[in-house]
């Protein structure tokens, strides 16, 4: 729900209660849990007379987590968890957040507020497909729902065709998804002739991975609907961290909840606002499992600490531009899958589906951009080769694919391929 | 959690409650449903003067809650829907049951007591496998945890390997399952060298299919633990209508929510106790789809009025024997897979992996059964079939199989394959 007394907080007041709350953190973790007290080189929160004082403390990365697997860094006694959620671990040990009952009532707040800043009201049907489960996307909407007291169409990841049945059968009007979910749906419905401008969908709320601009605008077209980015993730305490409202200028971050900073990825250092670099978070209210400068590896910027014209003073960021994991080398040359595809997006032939292929053959680097287009026409594919080239500065070999050629997948979309030689 | 006053309270005042009750429900079917209270003869809760007077009520089946698909029957406003979960739809259009905010709680309720019942505490970990979602069996677990209190392991169907490494990881003492589930997680333990008894896992809580006591044991025995089998259905508003106590000697309905008959299936006509018959249920507190005489299919019987050991003073009814529609004929004879698996558990060279085949072949009945097992010798070929012959009064042909020939599926499990010719 709207929560304006605190959505507009002076940005003051608002620096005041971090560091009121940013203390009591401190305090939790050294009454908690003396190893990780100890981590953080057994600081006191009267230490702390300053939110800069934070930068005296030292970084949380995703392998600490991992290494403390189930509960190393857990702050409360595991008779007061009541479930968790945990990182799909396809890349070695999982990431495990145990939450206790206040840390599900924190999430269901900030669902909440993120519903609401997308217009979502307890009049709005709302259908959840991300899953249930230990991944966190599923609950997240689902605490953030009961909250609002919206209708909940609890169908979960899958079965496209029955989601379009859904969405007309149960008048569905906002739509929470993994971003790259939309364009299954888009796709199933243009083979089935179904038309979402007659349903009753007008938001769409998407996360989870990575999407460019121009993946949003298509979405937005084809769907007749208008777009939420939300962020957040497990190690935050699931989805929901933040989210654009109406203005779409930015995404707010839930201030009174997180304290963001900006760091240089290379050197750590604080970046000034406006500088991109990697989102670095401090949980201000969790229990379970508090984080003191987690390096998240999301790369943004901050864009605004003033007044949003929706009214909301908390602090703005831009959208994710990619991953510091997943910032891809080639050819001397670095970047972001996301750049590939809003350069891929520009063309109205493409569709968004595309795929970068990359490694060493026969011990030389290559790059390939796999895209599927409704033309396979030579002049389109030098002209993508050559604005990669242009925007990125290396030459890759652009292949179009008719529609359909690319598996689909459940759950996040692949977008890179590293070839091992 | 464990509701004394409610669980105990004698047979007489939980007449008067249920009299009551369903002359509220009649009342809000009137005030919210023309359509639905015209169903029922236009009968007013004045003409109900004893919960003998439930007869002059007509039955409703499951087919007539498809035809309503999806809000014919529903008894509340959209607005006040929160969500709904639904059959599995496999047969032909689902059936769908939608939830208002009371009866998320009064579910809640249930699942809390059925727990209880199960022994489970604050202080457990409950593992919930059965999947969330449109299904209601894990969002019914959810729920019942969430009032209780007890850590949740939220990691539905599938992944079995996980599941057996997260019981350790996370000292899983509750399992929360569809019947067959434990039949998998057993076999896998078996090949990975899994020993249950080095677990902390002493409860198993067990349903949404028919398992025989043969069954029951061989799990109990495997996983070394005491199972509760419960019962509920989507219809009813998920699974927690009843479960049995520690007593077992039967399954307490929770009758100040549900109202049960015991009807004969060919003539409706209702049954003395102790006679066996299809269960029919009226739901005394539920909003959005409340139910009047719902023939649900199962085949059981009342075993007591009267006070259990335990205490609880609310009806108890035996285990679900079968399905009026899983019930089959093979050449002229009436039999219940339910029966045949008895048979074969008792032997123990087979596995609890069987599949009744059976149909026409060449313009004649025939019947197979397929049956795992660790030995593949004649004798126990013939001593199978002899005992199928007398106890069930027909010749099958018996096929041992080798441990894991027979597919294994997530969700429910296949028993029985009709071959049509």
């Amino acid at each position: 729900m709207y929560q304006p007394r605190l959505e507009t907080m002076p940005q003051e007041e608002i620096r005041k209660l971090q560091l009121e709350r940013l203390k009591r953190t401190l305090a939790h973790i050294r009454d908690r849990n003396p190893d990780y007290h100890k981590r953080l080189g057994g600081i006191h929160p009267e230490d702390i007379k300053d939110l800069s004082d934070l930068e005296k403390l030292p970084f949380l990365t995703k392998d600490d987590l991992r290494e403390a697997y189930p509960f190393g860094l857990a702050c409360a006694p595991k008779e007061a968890f009541v479930r968790f959620h945990m990182s799909s671990g396809t890349t070695g040990t999982p990431v495990v957040n145990p939450f206790t009952r206040s840390d599900v009532e924190q999430w269901a707040e900030i669902m909440a507020r993120c519903l609401s800043a997308a217009g979502v009201t307890h009049a709005d049907v709302l259908q959840i497909t991300p899953g249930f489960g230990l991944f966190n996307g599923g609950f997240g909407f689902h605490y953030g729902a009961e909250r609002i007291g919206c209708f909940v169409v609890p169908i979960g990841p899958g079965r496209t065709l029955m989601q379009l049945k859904f969405m007309k059968d149960f008048g569905t009007t906002a739509l929470g998804a993994i971003s790259s979910y939309p364009l299954r749906l888009i796709e199933v419905a243009k083979e089935e002739g179904f038309d979402f401008r007659e349903t009753r969908l007008r938001v769409g709320i998407f996360g989870a991975e990575v999407w460019s601009d121009e993946t949003r605008k298509y979405i937005e077209e084809a769907m007749g609907i208008e777009t939420f980015d939300i962020i957040g993730m497990t190690e935050t305490g699931g989805v929901g961290l933040g989210i654009d409202c109406k203005a779409h200028e930015g995404l707010h971050v839930w201030e009174d909840h997180y304290l963001v900073e900006i760091v240089d990825p290379e050197t750590g250092k604080a970046l000034p606002d406006g500088e991109e670099g990697e989102m670095v978070v401090t949980t201000l209210t969790r229990e379970g499992l508090p984080l003191i400068r987690y390096r998240t590896r999301d790369i943004t910027r901050i864009i605004s600490r003033e007044r949003c014209s929706c009214g909301r003073t908390m602090l703005r960021v831009a959208r994710i531009k990619g991953r510091t994991d997943d910032m891809l080398k080639v050819k001397g040359v670095n970047f972001y899958p996301r750049q590939v595809e809003e350069i891929l997006m520009r063309h109205p032939e493409t569709t968004p589906e595309y795929l970068i292929r990359f490694g060493k053959r026969a011990g030389k680097d290559f790059i390939e951009i796999l895209v599927e287009s409704k033309v396979q026409d030579e002049t389109l594919r030098e002209r993508l080769a050559e604005e990669i080239y242009n925007y990125l500065g290396f030459h890759a070999k652009v292949i179009l694919l008719k529609e359909g050629e690319l598996p689909r997948r459940e759950g996040k979309a692949k977008r890179v391929e590293k070839v091992k030689e």
